[in-house]
């Protein structure tokens, strides 16, 4: 015994989604079901649009629905020459929100991996070298994440820009601001003493 | 800034769903336009044709794309007369699971809950007291959850069904077989006191 075909059918769809096992799809599908037919349906068209229209800028690689994304397409962020590699979409808000960085943006759309098969390649390397070679990039800054992953990735990046006419930065690690030092990791608290500052009276 | 108009909008479309919030929403939607957007697209499809062709059973309550459920419509579970009243599609599946059950169910969707506004009349408690007038049901199993609203809305049935010509069960509670005495807490340990049986040697 099991749910009617198209309920059992809709369980198993949601199984597509991260994190959402049986239990989870279940709830969800009779979540819709009973309460919330109008956001099931609004989110069967969104998705379907979605799965459909949205590409990747041609030159950051972000999602977008354009040939190329808002931030590509200004001219201003084009002028300050200033690049910053990041994994995700996620970090290029992030980014934003601090109000401090005018440049563009490059996205891994994750890190190099190859146990799980993911080369330069996948990351859009070929890209990304491409827009270097042309001149119009006076600083690369790595943003990629302070994990083993993403410093390996930093570092084939530096390697690879290392022969160009670029300058190649690694955004700071050290103790979180407002953080107590009791409670920061080890290795966060080596990276801060190692990256320690003059102190400027 | 955001991301693209709409990247934006299926980030928030996926928040109907029970239990996402905006950074599982992100989530979502980044894994299925970077790994799967067949699935993503499949959902969309299923989605849609579940919430426009699912409907509830018209004796049971359970979710159906027929007018009767499987079970409802089969002649054998008719003549059994037994009624097993359940909160949750997903019970009727948990009890079917156990082989010993060959009655019909009456699925609530719910249970009392005064605070949420929902009453007997969202729980379809008219369309059972029909069923029951109807005299083709010799007992009813009360199987809702052991919980405060679960026992309220059991005892809202039991009193309903009283003046009936209907015997009323309540599954019994007590210390779950395989489980350990010291694990089990409090409250159904009473409960498995109270319920204690004379032991058949
Ligand atoms: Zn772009
Ligand atoms: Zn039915």
């Amino acid at each position: 015994m099991k749910f009617s075909p198209l309920v059992q059918e809709l369980i198993e769809s949601f199984k597509c989604l991260p994190g959402v096992g049986g239990k989870t799809a279940q709830r969800m599908a009779f979540h819709l079901l009973e309460r919330n037919r109008q956001g099931g349906t609004k989110l069967a068209t969104t998705l379907n649009k979605a799965m459909e229209n949205i590409g990747h800028c041609q030159k950051c690689r972000n999602f977008t629905e354009q040939t190329l994304c808002e931030i590509c397409e200004s001219p201003r962020r084009q002028q300050s020459k200033l690049l910053c590699v990041v994994e995700n979409p996620a970090d290029v808000i992030a980014i934003e929100q601090t109000g401090e960085f005018q440049g563009r943006y490059f996205i891994l759309m994750g890190h190099l991996s190859p146990i799980d098969g993911i080369g330069p390649d996948d990351l859009g390397l070929d890209l990304l070298e491409n827009e270097l070679n042309q001149g119009q990039v006076k600083e690369v800054i790595l943003a990629t994440n302070p994990t083993v992953e993403g410093e390996a990735t930093a570092h084939f990046i530096a390697e690879m820009a290392h022969s160009m006419d670029v300058n190649i930065s690694r955004i700071a690690h050290g103790v979180p601001v407002g953080g107590e030092l009791e409670y920061v990791d080890g290795n966060t608290l080596s990276h801060a003493l190692t990256g320690r500052k003059n102190y400027q009276v």
